[in-house]
């Protein structure tokens, strides 16, 4: 089976038809005809074997994820998800793997409305580029940089369990399966992103861990924040691990959450909640920004917890 | 140095800026304002270590490559280059590495006009994903679909250089610069391409050889199309193969060419002459399109030569 036929089989005919794509798959580029008024939203993001997930994951699991992390970044500009391409490099054509790959990444297109438009199928060390393509109305996007002192922080969902998940795995423990679906299928936060245009002041999804995520606003915005750790919300088994082990640090700087983190003015929050609420997805302000600069995190003693926690970093913790 | 230091340092100022790009590198998407009346074209190639280029190539001449193969793709739909994005993964953090590479990347950019606003740097094995942004009208789209019978088939530049280079290399014998540079630096037919709008009815980018990229124009367009052998526009060191061994395979199945392939009418030869001189670039007139499928290749001895050939395929010849 040559590269054509390959790519014709299982990726010619993801997400549903678009009419604002002219020209899909199988000619030199795709033709994109974006609505007036709208701008695009690009994001790309590569997750490789063996850094990003385990060369032995399930690649049904693996096809939504990698779509899916993308979609997170699209949530986090508030933008409404349009297309995607797609880059797969792959050690050798396997049938069995490339059904279910693609099975995986076209439930996750087709739940979002999102059209595969092009891509590149490559021989080598298995990873998997995607690009994804929002609209957004120019000033309905909401950047990281918009955020003013007294200015509540929110997180959507809870924090930790992907890093808990893959905790369990490193350690070769049993691997709860509703921590595992976290890791292995998150769930990007797209209807909240859309909804909170207008409202949210700045945002970003959480795939470094909170600190850091957080500290890139804080950084784009010229503010800082107070968090208190009491707030986060965490499931049981995070909640668990955290109390055991006072050890902040899988809802602080665990990777993977694909949350959303925004700041809104405290007026809003009843309207944050309304729109959390319509989304189907909880959202909890865990702290408030202020015009000094950093992160505090106050402990539920009382304490100001000391944060030199930095995120998850591809290069020094992969 | 940690990836987001890594990435600002390097890749924060590559392409001229644009007003059309309302947010670059650092948020989590780029945000790009399409004209009205332009559709996007968009298209993403990855270059893999030891598959597409040598572990130890010229990083700089990498950086060029990468962006090349994606404006010769947009080269092919007549678009013109806007913006790219960059899915770089590293096995380490090498400023030497990095500062040959993005120099290479930015060189090319700024020919070009195009802005880089967005990208993923992740640690694995190397492999560079870009994927390219251009700007077309609508109708002025060239595709692969549109060729006629009676057509002429042209080719931009000459054919199987990159492929002797290749060959070169893998024999160990002495490289002839040229040919390693047009290997490793090939020139995206972007003038070219944008100048053959509303003339040319069926256009392709040279990547996986002539054959095989010729071929998807035929099945697009439902044509067929027989080529003199003889006019295959050859340097002197791929002639001289060609005659000494009496083989075709470099001009017909050898990738890399960059090149364009297109087809026009008959009447609009001159056009496409005056056109290629504007562009500064030589085009060759080297065959005809008939209703009678398949490519069939006129040798100049008169006899037809049977092809079974296809291109390069990253599975089977990668």
């Amino acid at each position: 089976m040559s590269e054509f036929d390959l790519i014709r089989r299982y990726f010619a005919d993801i997400g549903p038809v678009r009419p604002d794509a002219a020209l899909g798959v199988g000619d030199d580029c795709a033709l994109l005809e974006i609505p007036p008024g709208q701008a695009l939203a690009v994001s790309i993001d590569t997750l490789v074997s063996g850094v990003h997930f385990f060369p032995d994951c399930d690649p049904e699991r693996l096809g939504h994820k990698s779509l899916a992390v993308g979609l997170s970044d699209l949530a986090a500009m508030g933008a409404e998800p349009a297309w995607s391409t797609l880059a797969l490099t792959l050690p050798a054509v396997d049938e069995d793997w490339l059904r279910s790959f693609s099975r995986g990444f076209a439930r996750l297109s087709a739940a979002h409305g999102v059209r595969l438009v092009g891509g590149d199928t490559t021989r080598g060390p298995l990873s998997v580029s995607v690009q994804v393509h929002g609209l957004v109305p120019p000033g309905g996007a909401i950047r990281r940089s918009g955020a003013r002192p007294g200015d509540r922080v929110f997180v959507s969902g809870t924090l930790g369990d992907a890093g808990l998940a893959l905790r369990q795995i490193l350690d070769g423990a049993d691997v709860d399966e509703a921590l595992r679906g976290r890791l292995e299928c998150p769930e990007p936060r797209v209807r909240l992103g859309r909804g909170l245009r207008g409202l949210a002041t700045a945002m970003i999804d959480l795939s470094d861990g909170l600190a850091a995520d957080l500290g890139h606003v804080l950084q784009a915005s010229g503010v800082g924040a107070e968090l208190e750790l009491a707030r986060l919300p965490l499931s049981p088994m995070v909640a668990d691990v955290v109390q055991r082990a006072g050890d902040w640090s899988l809802p602080l700087s665990s990777g993977d959450d694909y949350e959303l983190c925004f700041c809104a003015a405290e007026a809003d929050a009843a309207r944050v909640e309304a729109i959390a609420q319509a989304a189907g997805c909880q959202v909890t302000a865990i702290g408030t920004l202020s015009k000094v600069s950093g992160l505090r995190c106050r402990l539920p003693s009382g304490d100001l917890l000391e944060t030199g926690m930095t995120g998850y970093d591809h290069f020094s913790a992969g």
